[in-house]
């Protein structure tokens, strides 16, 4: 089975906005062992989407479109489809119906329903319907002389569960040659090391792909041989011990969260150059409010000093960015809020700031567990947002390793 | 002229990656009055390429192609670009020297250098190159047979430097049929009503285009006619004059900022829902500690009342969701910083913790400013994301609007 995907949308090439459906499509796709051979972006308008379908399937047996199945006049899809196939656009009743009904719920009983909405109920001859669970555009799935096309809502709310209910099972249906695949995320090291590690498990049946974020590295097993891919992911759990987040977890907070769950344990953090990154991502995990007590972010020194009650002669004589006041920030905010672990940053994030001595980048991260303070002096390069994604990444790693390798050190 | 742009990577097509090069390259275009025609997305392989490149030369006259530059096996571009055109590769003298140079530098001085570096300075025949200050993969520019050809290395942080510097003071050059445009950012209102009252400055001349985020409606003005042009923004400053940002800021965080150093006021914040997102923005705008002096993240209900001082009979009969807990966050985090104004927020994110009386979505969102505390009551949809991206949106747009409509109002 070869698969091309095609996005239409003007927006997506004025770069109004992230083409993030054929992000999600090749994902999903990947995780069932397919992958797409391309992918096009084109305009709204029938003649490049009819021009793309042919292209596509110049490539490609199977061809998934997204968008332009709406009521407007700029959804063309359907047309360009029955067009590309050479039959004609014919309505399917059970749609209408439930079109219909779906708008009269919304309009004045009176009013007139405008012709273009009900374009939506129309289908290229021999199609199937694929029902829409999130919005009033339906999909479509075509199968003829060999080819295979399905025409999917462009709004991702709309496009993904049906993506992942209805055309995942369909494509696994007719794929014969299929892949498996494995997805782990490893936390603290850089591609690089990686790459490096994962020498020694190479094999020829085996594609291995990494995806590097500012937290951890994706690595992608891919293979269709399902007993070498479970053997390799049984290596690389042995080969990765420290570094693997939880399979369930796509997230350091998230292994974050669940680990204090699982001890009982609560957090807080003190954060001065991270501002709020810390606490807004923690909170981002449904769930977190169980073991989360809050965050104190200092980013004037006046309320290192109120709040977290830094003395005000270590920030005068060694500054806000040292050691010292990490370690003030640590066992003031433990204090302050009673949580049984806590985290500390301060640093300089740039553009501003830094001296010959404290260039940008330097950044001491702490963390306060079983009454003792550990504070760390970092030097990060990058940006200002680099540098705050890394000390977010440094912290909670050096907090994931702590609760993972030592949950036998906490006092109970 | 007619672009079309070809990404390449397996990690795109994996969903890996976001294609973020497109979005940049498609923006670029438009903001200088250009629209790629199509878009290809196409594997690491020496045959997708060649044969994206046939593709999309049938639709364009100027091709520009990210990624496959590097040193490694799977980097191909060069010689998928030389075959197509039918010319040999060779060595481009000053990106050779240059390249022995700075690997010299990183490498130990006896050690050989492996020939896949040096790839890196092998050109098609008759190009020229576009140096990359940012990395060691040389953009190449070639132009044959009415046909223009742009390479580009695929890490964002080249690419993106190179493209603007050198690719489109290239395009502009060579294009003939210019278009003008104009970006706005509008805030506070949705889409649709952004749309609806465009409508009386609607002109066949005039392309309009929209795109909404959680905090803003991206609205884009393209015409080949440049007095129209101008003319019709003036009017959209005249009807969005109580929602355009200022036009050097993309983010109501930037216009935040901005808007406080031009008073020289100082701002905190007390947050339960949006758990740092406030503070987090905030600070990730380049200046902002000159204003903002920090945030109390009152997750727990034990800091509302010890740091906030929020009085424990009001969370007890009023609950932590409610009008008056908001009023007594603003008032504490006033008290506890000295701050001249303060925000607030307090609600229920989801997915847990909603009832009948307090649904997911209740949140109520506070101003201080001038002694006097403002509290709003708001019904936000979504999950969890949207609703904390929707209270930070409002009451940053609240915010800017005290701001912006009643400077006069403060006390100096």
């Amino acid at each position: 089975m070869k698969i091309a995907v095609i996005c239409t949308g003007d927006e997506l090439l004025k770069g109004a906005v992230v083409n993030t459906n054929l992000h999600f499509i090749g994902s999903q796709l990947l995780s069932h062992g397919m992958m797409p051979r391309l992918s096009l972006e084109v305009r709204d308008s029938m003649e490049e989407i009819r021009s793309a379908l042919e292209l596509a399937f110049s490539k490609a047996d199977t061809v998934i479109v997204s968008g332009g199945l709406g009521p407007t006049a700029d959804d063309m899809t359907r047309e360009a489809a029955a067009d590309y196939f050479c039959v004609p656009l014919v309505q399917d009743d059970k749609t209408h119906l439930s079109l219909l009904k779906h708008l009269r719920k919304r309009r004045d009983a009176g009013k007139e329903i405008p012709s273009r909405f009900l374009n939506q109920c129309m289908i290229p001859d021999g199609a199937d319907v694929l029902p829409n669970r999130c919005g009033t555009a339906s999909g479509v799935l075509l199968e003829k002389s060999g080819k295979i096309l399905f025409l999917l809502p462009g709004p991702p709310r709309e496009l993904e569960p049906m993506f992942a209910e209805q055309v995942i099972p369909e494509l696994l249906k007719r794929n014969h040659h299929r892949l498996y695949s494995a997805l782990f995320y490893l936390a603290g090291i850089p591609e690089s090391v990686a790459e490096e590690r994962m020498l020694s498990l190479s094999d020829p049946d085996l594609s291995v792909a990494y995806c590097a974020s500012p937290e951890s590295v994706k690595l992608f097993l891919l293979s269709s041989d399902m007993e070498l891919l479970q053997r390799k992911c049984s290596a690389v759990r042995k080969e990765f011990s420290g570094e693997l987040l939880s399979e369930a977890h796509s997230t350091l907070a998230e292994e974050i969260v669940s680990l204090l769950c699982r001890f009982g344990k609560t957090l807080a953090t003190a954060e001065s150059c991270t501002g709020g990154l810390i606490a807004e991502r923690i909170t981002d995990v449904a769930g977190a409010s169980s073991v989360f007590l809050g965050s104190v972010v200092s980013y004037s020194n006046e309320l290192k000093q109120k709040i977290l009650g830094v003395p005000p002669d270590i920030l005068e004589q060694k500054g806000a960015v040292s050691r010292e006041t990490c370690d003030a920030m640590l066992t003031g905010i433990s204090s302050e809020t009673g949580a049984d672990i806590s985290l500390a940053v301060t640093g300089i994030a740039g553009p501003g700031g830094g001296t010959p001595e404290k260039p940008v980048g330097l950044v001491y991260t702490g963390i306060r567990i079983n009454g003792r303070n550990y504070v760390t002096e970092n030097h990060f390069s990058g940006n200002r947002q680099q540098v705050r994604e890394r000390t977010y990444a440094a912290v909670m790693n050096d907090l994931r390793k702590h609760l993972s390798e030592n949950p036998e050190s906490f006092n109970h």
